[in-house]
């Protein structure tokens, strides 16, 4: 399709929705994806831009001129439009800047990138419908036809004083059902909920989804209306977390996606292999010294993979669930008292498991001592690695550091080391060899 | 605080938001939070109601007549109302039912409840805006005045024939603007996503996502609107997924939090527990029957942590990778290219792991070829992993099967039983014993 004939392309995709472009952007090489940019009317395009993967939009962009990336910005909301500007290399980002012909819309977008990437403020749009205490009904909905054409969709009409401090919201039912000549102050609701432009991303995100918001405004340290997020965002935000949650507990750095290639792929992967293989050989390193055993209790050694498995195991439930509950916020209680009840849970599931070893190890016919001995230690270990999983999130937590880290191959590796020197330095004390 | 002063307590909360009236609730025991809920006015406590953990909202609904809770559903819109009320037993459901006091609200919740649990028609609400293309601006804006009292938020108004079929939608715009006698048949916008009743939870949430959308309407199978779906819900939904597969991954079945009991937590994570014990009893098993290079090869024993955890993380990141990749709908191309590709990168991880691992043979004085046959052996084992990782997963999709079972306990477990076997195998080869 993508040889030439523009006119009958034109037509053909003018008719699309911008996030079917964008999966054709994804499905064509860098000039076919290009050549379908600059054909087709920026309108659409800007959209589609937004929409495509960061590696196929980082390429395109590699060959557009800054005009040409300015008239795609031109089309796009404020937060859109930062978010792409901010991908590009600094100084091609000013040339960009340059060639924007709206004033307003770059002076928009200066402000916008002078924001931490992590805030409210970098996620916000300047786009919303704002109107002021002291005007009457006629005259804001004049004033609000004027804005709303510069605004996608309009989802609340947030209401300022003279200075431009957030006060209020208007509701559309209220707007439509008041009459003509009352003033604005007479119907607006006097509580929002709000976020200042330095309300870090995962706080906007949870007051929005508390209280079931559509948007929410941004005011600046002065209480001036600054912004507004909208729940589209925050949706994309929360997948990402959770994303990245999930691939951090399967052990992939940076962001990969399937369809990745072997080199992306195999730097997200290598380095928590390669952990893991250090902590492999710490347990080759551990069970040499207790080397003795390999005489009289060979059996301790075939047990091993059990042990090191149920640690992990036990470590990555704990993590898991720690991490989740600080993630939203419902992680209350003492630490004793945590620390009781991982204990507790522990004693019951190490012990349920226990039995079942000692079953099996009397079906094998396995000396009794032995098999008892085994299933201690493997009490133990889930015990301590309970322990470990728990409150190594908490910790870090606590000192600000993201959780999520502790979970999968690092909690995995370490509970790995711990489990298996216990595991042995229990038997040696029971066993006595 | 919640001992018997109604008056001065209703007073306090009365102008607290429904949200932070439901994380009062949850720190209340039971007893109290239900002197709440009947103190306080329904249209704060079905809120409320809706926002409080499950566990916690069925206790309470436990302790309320089948008149209050109908009070309750009466404020909320049919989408919780339904939510809630199929919490219920059947035979409290109708009970409830034969309450309600709005005998149109009652039937839309019957209709509500027939739906399946995962699909739009059980998401959707019956509140919204609706005219018809027939009517004119003036009767329009009338009509829509009357309509928006029960509706909470207008998020889009949609535009029927006279058979109540779905045919486009009208931007509020684009009414504000048209002169009163116009036609909604000349302003409306024809083009309009929808979803039917039968449509799957996650295609709904896929779509939304896809064209950023705020609502969309559900018609039935005569194309008739019988409903809509907010971005509140599909964020609740989006969430919920996350963090179930992310709690499969991390072997916790069922939906469990930091907080809930021991009892409840020992169901959650037992079970993966038990399947992890008999996998460790597989390996050990396995490892009997290698018993013969005990005397000659005790090193490789020492080893067999090492492959299992290696087994172990590759399996998790190559199922990991499939499981995202098939949820957000971008695992392309032939299986065919899929195999190479994961056989190359496990080639290259395996290869690099490999070299250390002989590498640390050299340092640590291990014979060379034992130090080789380790190295080869665990880069088969790596390969194996990563197909299984990435096939399983595809393999049960493809029949139906939500494959985020594949990760995590289940798919460390058998990479561990095959590696396991796969390493003895390969070393007894290579070094004959």
């Amino acid at each position: 399709i993508a040889n030439k004939d523009g006119l009958a392309l034109k037509e053909l995709l003018q008719e699309l929705h911008f996030a079917d472009i964008a999966e054709i952007l994804e499905e064509l090489n860098s000039d076919e994806a290009t050549y379908l940019i600059k054909l087709l009317e920026t309108e659409l395009t800007s959209e589609a831009l937004m929409e495509v993967d960061d590696d196929v939009r980082e390429k395109i962009l590699d060959r557009l001129s800054p005009k040409e990336i300015a008239a795609e910005l031109e089309e796009m909301d404020t937060d859109d439009a930062v978010d792409m500007i901010a991908e590009l290399d600094e100084d091609i980002q000013k040339k960009v800047i340059d060639k924007i012909v709206d004033e307003h819309h770059a002076a928009d977008i200066v402000e916008l990138l002078k924001y931490d990437e992590d805030t409210a403020g970098a996620l916000m749009a300047k786009e919303l419908v704002q109107v002021k205490e002291t005007w009457t009904v006629a005259g804001c909905v004049r004033e609000m036809r004027r804005q709303a054409k510069n605004v996608t969709r309009v989802h609340s009409i947030y209401v300022t004083n003279k200075q431009g401090q957030l006060t209020g919201r208007l509701s559309l039912k209220d707007l439509l059902t008041a009459g003509e000549k009352a003033h604005i102050s007479d119907i607006f609701i006097p509580k929002v909920d709000y976020v200042t432009v330095h309300t870090e991303n995962e706080e906007v995100a949870r007051i929005m989804q508390k209280y079931d918001l559509e948007a929410i405004p941004v005011v600046d340290e002065n209480g001036k209306l600054v912004g507004r997020i909208t729940i589209d965002d925050i949706v994309d935000f929360i997948k990402d977390e959770a994303e990245k949650d999930y691939q951090m507990a399967a052990g992939l750095s940076q962001d990969v996606e399937a369809d990745d290639t072997i080199w992306e792929l195999t730097r997200a992967r290598l380095p928590w292999l390669v952990l893991g293989l250090f902590g492999g050989l710490g347990s080759v390193y551990i069970m040499q010294g207790f080397e003795e055993a390999l005489e009289r209790f060979p059996i301790l050694f075939f047990f091993t993979p059990l042990i090191a498995a149920m640690a992990g195991n036990v470590g990555v439930q704990s993590s898991a669930i720690i991490v989740q509950g600080l993630a939203n916020d419902n992680v209350k209680g003492s630490l004793f008292n945590r620390l009781v009840k991982e204990v507790g849970l522990a004693l019951i599931n190490g012990s349920t498991l226990g039995l079942l070893v000692v079953i099996f190890g009397f079906i094998a016919g396995l000396d009794p001592l032995v098999g008892i001995t085994i299933a201690v230690s493997m009490l133990s270990v889930i015990i301590v690695a309970a322990l470990v999983g728990t409150f190594v999130p908490i910790i870090l937590d606590k000192r600000g550091i993201d959780p999520a880290i502790a979970t999968g191959p690092f909690i995995t590796t370490s509970n790995d080391i711990f489990g298996i020197f216990l595991f042995f330095f229990i038997s040696k004390l029971v066993l006595d060899f």
